[in-house]
Formats: C-alpha cells, sequence, structure tokens
C-alpha cells in the first residue's frame, strides 16, 4: 500500500479537492453505500466559504438517495445547485420545492446510460465508498453498486472512503458489468437473477486517484419496522393474486420479485418468510431490503440481486458476521443493469411498486404531492413497471388520516401511465385494469380500491364525465379532474 | 395443392366461419397486410343477421390499423363490440368515441407478448393475408408482420386470403422470429437493423388452415404527398440537430432511424434523400413508408427494418416490379421484435414520433382531444420514445387554423411522460429538454416551441405557478392547467 498510503488524508483535505461549480459523483444508492465523511466536510468547508462571501455549490449525481451525512448536511448548507437522479431526504427536499435546488427526476436504469453518452454533463470528481482498494487501481464497492462504474469511466479525479467495517470480505459480492454503448453491441448476457457477466472490482487507472479517506461510518439506515396491517392486508391480495393467476397458467411459475422500498413490500416479502410453505424465491430488484434476511434464514431466498443493499446498522453488523455464508445469496449490480429494460423482461420480474395516487382511468403518480411539489422522484418504478410480467402499485386508500384520497379523479402527475400500469391494490381491494377499457377501468378502481368516504364522489364525477365529455373513450369530466387536489389545497382535506 | 385447393372457398364462406362474440384476430399493420375480402364478407353477414334481429359482433385483434375494408366496414356494419390495439379509421373511432365500441389501447410492441402470456384474451380465429402458403402449413405473409406468429400460435382456426399480387417473389421479405417468454430465456439475436433471427415463413399445422380465399386486393395507402413547408421546417431542424449532436461527440454515428408514420417523418427522409451528400442509412423502425423509396432509389438506404411496408397502390406496383433487386434491402419482423425494447436499445434508435400535444413541462400526448376523445391511440411511440438514443416528438405549434396551440399548460392525456421526453420540435423551433429542470423546460420549450399568438399567456400561465404552486419543483397552476382546452370546448378556440 505504500502508493495508496500516500494519498490517505483527512475528510478536510480530500474536500479541498472540490470545487465550486464542479460536478461531483457520488457512490450510493437508498441510503447505501454512499461517501459520508467526505461530503460532511465538504458541507463545513461550504459553510465556511459562504460566510467569507465566497459562493460555493456542487451539482451533486449519485446512484439513488444517500444519508443525513450527505445529502442532508450539503442541502443544509447551501452546498448544492443541482441534484440528480433522485433523493428522500427532508432538508433537501424543502430546497427543490422551493426552488433554490435544481432537481433532475430520472429513470434510475438510464441515469449512467445518459452520462456515459453525454446527454447528461459527467462528474468531474467522484466520491467512492469501497471495501477495499488495489494499489493497481482495482475498486472494490460497499454496499452499492449505483451508477459508480459510468462516473468513475468519465470523472479525472477520484477520492475513495475505504470503510473498514467491510473490507476484503466484501470481494464477490458484486457484478460490476455495464453494457457497451455502442450500436450493435452484443446482448447483455444475463438471463437468471444469479447470473453474472463481470468482474467483481471496478479496474480504473490508479493515478486518478487524488485522496483516500478512513470510514468505519454505518449506512445511516432507519431501523426495521413490522408491517402494519393496512399493508398485511395489501400484501396478501398480492400473495393471492399470484398464487391464482399461475393455478390458472396465465402465469410462469419461477418468476422473480422486484419489491419497490416500503412498507408494503416489506409485508410482502415477511409474509412469503412466515408462510412455511413458501417455495425459495429469487429477487430481481433495485433495492434489497431488510425484510430480504428472514427470507435467507428460513431457507426461502435463493438469490438476492440488486444494485443496493439497504440494512439498519444492526442488519448491517449481522450480513457482515455471516457474509461467508450469506455472499452467495446476492449479487450487487450497476443500476443500469439491475434497472435495465433487456435484463427485467428477460429474467421475468413481477414488480410491486408504491403509488402515491392512482387515478380512475389507470395513471399512476409516484413522485409529486398536488402535482408540484417532488416527494423523492421517480426511481427505477418506471424502469420496472414497465417491462414486468406482472406488474402491482399498491398504496393505502387514503393518506393522512382520511384526509386524502389515494383513488382521484386524475393523477396530478403522471409517472406511469395507463398504458403501463396492470394491477392497483389498496387494503380495500385489487383491480385488475389488463383488458379494460377506460370506463371498465374506472367502475372496477372505484368500486374495489377507493376509500368508501370518497367512492360516491368518484363515481359521480365518472358520471359526469359519461354524460358530457366530448368523447367517451376516456369518460373525464375535465373541470373535476383536479377537483380533489384544490380542494385539499384548499381547505386540508379532500373530502367533500 | 391437392389439400389446401379443397379449401379454396368464397369470402362468403369463410365469413360464415366466424361466430358472434368471438375474438378474431388478422393480420396487418398500417393499412397493410390485412385481410380485405373476408372482413368485407363478414360486415354483410352481420348486417343480414342484425336485420333478423340476430346479434352479431366479435372482438377484433390485429397488428395495429387496418384499411376501409376491414376496420371501416366491419365498424360501419356494428359488427365489432371490441378493438385492440390501434386504429386510424374514422367510422370506427367515432363508435370508439360514442362509447358503443370498447377500445384497448396498447403498446404495440407488448400486444403479442400479452396474447401469448394469456394477460389478453388469445383469438380463437385469425385472418391471415399471405403471399403464399405450402401444404404442410408454411405461411408466407404479404405487407406485414405484425401479431401473426403470436395470434397463429394461440389460434385454433386460420382463415388465409392468398394474395396473388405477391406470389413466391415474396419469400424472404420476413423474418418471423418472436423471443421465447421462459424466464431466463436466451437473448434476442439481434445486433444491426439488417440482422435476421428466424425464418421467412410461419410453420402451423395445416389441419388449422380452415379456409383459403383468392385476394388480389391492393393495400388501401394513400397516394404520397410532398411534404407542406411546416414539415419541412421541422425536418431540417431535426436533421440540423443531429448533425450537430454528432460533431459534437455526444452522438454515435451510424445510428438506425425510426420515423412515425406522417408528413414531418417524410420530411426526415425526403429530405435525406434529396441531399446529394448523405450518407447511406439504416432504419429500424415499426412503419416502412413511401418516403423510403427514394431513399433506396439514391442509394442511401442500407436496410430498412420494420413491421410494415406501407405503400400507395402504385408503389405496391413498383415495389414487386424491382422486387429481385430491393427484397436485400428489407426486413419485415413481428410487431413483438420491431418494437423491442431490447432491441431498440441495442440496434441504437433516433426516433422521431408525432405529438398531439406537449405541454410546458415536457409531457406528451399522442392520442387523445382534449383527454377524452381518441384519435388513433399510442402506437408504438412509446416503444420507441422510451429506448431510442435521441429521442424527437414534433408538431406543427397550432391546428385548425391556429384555434389550437400544441404547446400547453398540461396536456389533457399523457402518454408519454416528462422522464421519456428528450426534444420538442415545432416549425417555430427545437427545446433540447435533456438536463434541464421542469421549470427549464417550460422556459425553453415556451421560447422555443409555442406558437407567438399562445407564448404570453403560457408565460403569465407559468408565472403565477412560480408564485402560487405549493412546490416549486413543478410550478404548475393546477387551476389554469386544462384552460387552454376548456377554451376550446367552449368557443372553439383555445385563444383569449
Amino acid at each position: 500500500m505504500n502508493c495508496l498510503s500516500n494519498k490517505i488524508c483527512t475528510p478536510e483535505e480530500a474536500a479541498e479537492l472540490i470545487q465550486h461549480q464542479e460536478v461531483v459523483g457520488v457512490s450510493g444508492f437508498t441510503l447505501s453505500g454512499y461517501p459520508k465523511l467526505v461530503p460532511k466536510a465538504l458541507a463545513k468547508k461550504a459553510e465556511r466559504l459562504h460566510q467569507a462571501g465566497i459562493p460555493f455549490a456542487i451539482t451533486l449525481y449519485s446512484g439513488a438517495s444517500t444519508g443525513e451525512s450527505c445529502d442532508g448536511l450539503l442541502a443544509l448548507a447551501n452546498a448544492v445547485s443541482e441534484r440528480a437522479p433522485y433523493q428522500s431526504n427532508a432538508t433537501l427536499r424543502k430546497k427543490i420545492n422551493e426552488g433554490t435546488i435544481r432537481y433532475l427526476d430520472e429513470h434510475l436504469g438510464l441515469m449512467g446510460v445518459k452520462i456515459r453518452e453525454g446527454s447528461l454533463r459527467a462528474p468531474t470528481t467522484v466520491i467512492i465508498e469501497a471495501s477495499h482498494i488495489s494499489e493497481d487501481g482495482k475498486i472494490y464497492l460497499s454496499t452499492s453498486g449505483g451508477n459508480s462504474v459510468a462516473f468513475l469511466e468519465r470523472a479525472e479525479n477520484v477520492i475513495i472512503e475505504l470503510n473498514s467495517r467491510y473490507g476484503e470480505k466484501f470481494i464477490g459480492l458484486h457484478d460490476t458489468f455495464i453494457p457497451d454503448l455502442t450500436p450493435g453491441a452484443s446482448p447483455i448476457p444475463l438471463r437468471f437473477s444469479s447470473d453474472r457477466a463481470g468482474k467483481d472490482y471496478i479496474q480504473i487507472a490508479p493515478e486518478k486517484i487524488k485522496a483516500v479517506v478512513l470510514s468505519d461510518a454505518y449506512d445511516e439506515v432507519k431501523p426495521f419496522t413490522q408491517p402494519d396491517s393496512i399493508a398485511i392486508k395489501i400484501a396478501e391480495q398480492i400473495l393471492d393474486f399470484i398464487s391464482y393467476e399461475i393455478k390458472k397458467g396465465k402465469l410462469h411459475e419461477g418468476l422473480a420479485y422486484q419489491s419497490g422500498v416500503g412498507n408494503v413490500a416489506n409485508a410482502v416479502l415477511t409474509a412469503m418468510a412466515n408462510n412455511p410453505s413458501q417455495a425459495p424465491v429469487s429477487l430481481f430488484t433495485e433495492v434489497i431490503q431488510e425484510a430480504c434476511l428472514p427470507l435467507l434464514k428460513t431457507d426461502k431466498l435463493k438469490v438476492a440481486s440488486g444494485t443496493a443493499l439497504t440494512l439498519s446498522p444492526i442488519a448491517q453488523d449481522e450480513f457482515i458476521q455471516n457474509i461467508d455464508s450469506w455472499k452467495k445469496h446476492f449479487v450487487l449490480r450497476q443500476q443500469e443493469v439491475s434497472n435495465s429494460a433487456e435484463v427485467i423482461r428477460r429474467v421475468g420480474v413481477i414488480s410491486m411498486n408504491t403509488a402515491l395516487e392512482c387515478d380512475i382511468f389507470g395513471n399512476v403518480n409516484s413522485s409529486h404531492v398536488c402535482g408540484t411539489s417532488m416527494m423523492n422522484g421517480i426511481g427505477g418504478a418506471a424502469d420496472f413497471a414497465r417491462n414486468a410480467r406482472l406488474g402491482f402499485f399498491m398504496t393505502p386508500s387514503t393518506a393522512k388520516d382520511g384526509a386524502i384520497s389515494s383513488i382521484v379523479p386524475l393523477v396530478s402527475h403522471v409517472d406511469h401511465t395507463e398504458h403501463d400500469t396492470m394491477i392497483f391494490v389498496t387494503e380495500q381491494g385489487l383491480a385488475d385494469l389488463r383488458g379494460l377499457s377506460a370506463e371498465q377501468k374506472a367502475k372496477v378502481i372505484i368500486q374495489n380500491c377507493a376509500h368508501p368516504d370518497y367512492r360516491e364522489e368518484l363515481l359521480e364525477i365518472l358520471e359526469r364525465g359519461l354524460k358530457t365529455a366530448k368523447g367517451r373513450h376516456i369518460p373525464l369530466d375535465l373541470s373535476s379532474a383536479f377537483k380533489f387536489h384544490q380542494r385539499f389545497l384548499e381547505t386540508g382535506s379532500m373530502k367533500s
């Protein structure tokens, strides 16, 4: 480690390498595998400069959301001018919605492609959390794949946060393959969740490494909570429906599962783990969540393929303790591959993603409250929903103690069009939209998924659409389209 | 032809084989390669039964739109209860918008997959226009690929319209490969527009063929018209932009072109043909339109891969006369392959599709007038736009003599979300949306693409959004969202 050891420095020294207005790429995806020490030092540097009247802000690109030490502190220090492609931090979100941080809300599976193709700006500096590095420039990632390969390919300056928590034990966890973008390149050589196509490290020119910062920080993931009764009710319906479809011969057995982040996806995996007759499953997903550990421990997990391993600190410790026997069950990929249309379709995936709101005609909003306020972002939901064999969007039928209906006349922002959605599920029931016309969809969504408190008004709006719409193909009453949202903005409740 | 010749019958006799409430699949895509005689006879049968008070209506599934002899006459005879996945016929459209025909508006690239997977109902009878058939059940298609393989795989009864216009000369034009849907199947073995992966015929059990009807009908395609000045202006900007991106190193050379149906796409191909320094191009598209013939004749067409060869009768004759020397430049595929996400991305495609309206935040409506009236359908636009390397949506900035602005505050129906769109072009100018925030997109779309008559009001609406929206990430003024559409419905013009 002679050469690299000369590059070991403090987070503050590393932060000095980053200039105002730089595009900085960081490792990390959904609170896992992001740098924690250098961003913190960078936030302090920004505050110091701002106090001296000197401007300092960066464009921050990542895999997906990072934790408080990165997104939170940098946003708080006004050190971010532009952010992409996803976030979930309260401070950052506030500034995006105030209009002080520009935000590019990108499909997670295409962000790296756009960087490599040149349609988004390439990072000049990257900060990568690594589990291990070698003198000749081999970088072994930590708990996420993200866009690290794409960023490292383009950036000139590399800062490594070497996290001793993982070390050499993590070697072999990743598959860092990304597809060649030359027109007419070969197919992505992956057919099953367990397949590997590349190396377990990223090779870069060692002279690109400008600083190495030593770390032992945990990923700042909140403790796993048991699913509530609404989530359990939604999960049960999803699992029943899948069994029924397989029994009818309408669904292949052995499809892999993609479960979005959140309560309901956890409830599905938990229910599988608790079911003694559940056959072992494969996950081909984006975020491997803590709920997959009970599956693993009950011998029901064949393999979990994803781009992030998002575990609470207690589970991080458990994972590291058991890594020798557990490693063979996990593959961490670059998000261009975990979320690739080609691979998702070929592997064969049942997708389960959370909707913020659904409309009666089958469109889904997964990102914007009342059409204007960014929640987190579209994330990878569309990568999966568009290419899944069977796709669920799920949400409790109401939010804010019933003041918000998750089923609305028209979604205030479309992330997934009526062409891309198949099944809606709330705790009220399930609506299978496949093969239905717009009018049929509206009836079944209102009847099966809407909360009884909102059902009548939704039916009235549909009836008005059927009577007054210029065309009856989509019997939408334009004047009532955002009635629920406008009432909520005026009165604090969507209820009439 | 002993066995098959016994099955030769009149269109009327063939129509007798089709029962009330059957799901009938037909060959054909965008007015090419669809059956013409049996549907006409079926329409007459329906009229006769209706006069006798006997109900008769079928579910009609196809590749895409068919001509007057099929979609038109069947709709006029009230012989269709449900239609999928695309149409462009005035009579059929009227009934869809009256609510008397259920219409499933599906991504064209996924229709066959859904039939094969069982999430849409499978046809029991199919009517296929063929150029040639063999005693042992080899079917050689005519001018379109469509969903014929998927339909023939599932249906029990097959009616052939054997069109003598094409005959054995058409052998070799098609590649009938469709991917295996078993989870973990092999990649689709196609890398370039010219690659072939399957046979040039479809093999079925010969006993499935219940009737053979002899035909010499032309595809009912309107004569090719030279592009107007607005289309030429839009096309010039697209070609200039592509050259500029290649020069800047931001776009690979040698990408294939996908051109949607219509005036502007024709103008692009025509401009290429008229440009003496244009290098030969490949098309990887859905519909191979007549405008590719001038490219071919000026030695600028390497290969055109598509699922339909849509030529006017004069050009059909010309194509057949020259088929021996021209055939090597064409591949007709099943639409599951021509529109496959995997293949589009790998081949590397520049997509050009027509928008009905675009909004200032980057969403595109390609199907519904005022959010309710079906025009044609989403078609294959999303298959291509979502997976293209560079994607254009183009439209004249106004319609109906200026009474309609194609740039609106919010589209009344979303077919392509802001996440899936890259470049908007009108005759006013071009907006490159890549890497822009919602507010930045709005400014550039209004400034570059909107017609001057609407620019001021669009800016006012944006300003109001920036002042009043709950969140500024998407500065949408909900109360003005459909102002243009509502004014149009009330006054006949979007102008204030």
